[in-house]
């Protein structure tokens, strides 16, 4: 019999952690996909209200139950695509595919899942969370071709050891890069955690140190009685962090809301990227 | 007939902003208070197994359901306790309570109308956690004898006004301390964001311009099916957040948690007390 969503998710998840960056995590992710297309291409879709201008969303129904909102311009549901990816994802050059195409392709593979799950659970927010971090910090290592770390040593002038459980964070050795990689389907009013814990990577191995790169899936919140989708947006409290807390080096997202795109041409400069444009910029974002 | 706990706070929540230190919110206050009483005083009580050193927790259970912990040795049922402690209440000049006594009756408050919402309904966080917002912010305005705001506006060079939503924030005018009060019943690793608005305030006012004082009812937690309470505590992440984020001026707590308790003894200090405390040094908070 094959896998369910849910059953390829437990594999993941129990092995996961063993070489993020590796080929097994990403069969894993691969096997994940398949069961949630395998799933999700049969049950019906209903068009959404969407109230974002140029932007429509539709959602999948199951059972009486309804999906979050799927950007229809970014869900392409193509296992083909996902593999010929992977298998030209060399770290500085990928053939083939351009920003766009790959932000649509881990959009779709984000949205597969986390919609089954919606569908195939009641109330659960953390598994979709959970698939969404592996998905991004596996991609995320293969192109950096380095393992993250969830904690970190703190500098301490007293006998006590101290660690701070962080985001995943790369230590790419002397003189390159290293990355605060915080990985969210959504921030609203936590987003502020993002910006704080930037400040205590600042404040302990000096500004600038990490770079700032979240990566978040979408802001979309779907009214279940109307149907309407808007965007939840806090673009004034973005700059304000900005200024005042700690520098986000980028800020990419799957779904770019329009309000913090528009936040790339104010000051203070939020850099607010499609997910795709990583891949192309990674190696560059240090100078 | 008689209210019961979820009518006397639908009043409440109507009307509280209209004058959070005057006597209709103290009324509406009591209402909650009185009528929590009148239905958890008759529910049974089932002890818990304490895995917190000198400590004593038991819960309410009503139709299949088990409300949080209680600290059996801070929960004391009497409504005329309330009556007198308010009608004492004069800033600088309480008679007849010591911060203890304060302590377990503000505990008791709390805790009669969050475990009788725990019984009532089926996952509501939110009720208990906006209870206790009101329950501590009209206590603490009307300590001060100043009503707070939840947003402020921001410098800004350019030619946009900017507000920031916080937590309730105190000024009190001219050369006097100004409070920035996040209001919480539990924190885990969400209490990052306290330090972080704390940072934004010291940015965008001067460092110290605010004093911030989070109150927090308590840390515990109940395994359901064993009946074990354990208190979840992050000590040397508010450490490292007191060195790199902000300077916070207190924590108060309701049920203080022992492992906060000693870090009033170490570097970086972080002044962690029972919330009694404030009513007799808040004007000495700024010295």
């Amino acid at each position: 019999m094959q896998k369910s969503p849910l059953d390829a998710y437990a594999i993941l998840r129990k092995r996961f952690s063993e070489d993020i960056k590796g080929p097994l995590t990403r069969a894993m992710l691969t096997d994940c996909f398949a069961a949630s297309l395998r799933f999700i291409s049969r049950v019906p879709k209903t068009p959404l209200l969407s109230l974002v201008p140029n932007k429509k969303y539709f959602a999948f129904s199951f059972k009486k139950k309804l999906s979050r909102a799927v950007n229809a311009d970014l869900y392409s549901a193509d296992l083909s695509e996902w593999e010929s990816f992977t298998q030209n994802l060399v770290p500085g050059k990928i053939k083939g595919f351009d920003a766009e195409r790959i932000t649509r392709l881990i959009y779709t593979v984000a949205m597969s899942f986390c919609c089954s799950v919606d569908l195939l659970r009641v109330g659960d927010q953390k598994t979709p969370g959970t698939f969404f971090e592996y998905l991004i910090a596996h991609l995320f290592a293969s192109q950096l071709q380095s393992n993250p770390k969830t904690r970190i040593q703190v500098m301490n002038l007293d006998d006590v050891e101290m660690y701070l459980p962080t985001d995943f964070t790369f230590n790419l050795g002397p003189d390159r890069p290293k990355f605060h990689l915080p990985i969210k389907t959504s921030t609203r009013e936590r987003v502020i955690q993002v910006w704080a814990h930037q400040r205590v990577l600042d404040g302990v191995f000096g500004t600038g140190r990490f770079l700032g790169t979240p990566v978040i899936l979408a802001e979309t919140k779907t009214n279940k009685s109307s149907g309407e989708v808007i965007e939840i947006c806090l673009p004034e409290q973005w700059r304000i962090y900005q200024l005042h807390i700690a520098q986000l080096k980028r800020i990419y997202y799957l779904d770019v809301p329009a309000t913090y795109d528009r936040l790339n041409d104010v000051f203070p400069p939020v850099h607010v990227k499609p997910f795709g444009e990583f891949f192309f910029e990674a190696e560059a974002l240090s100078l």
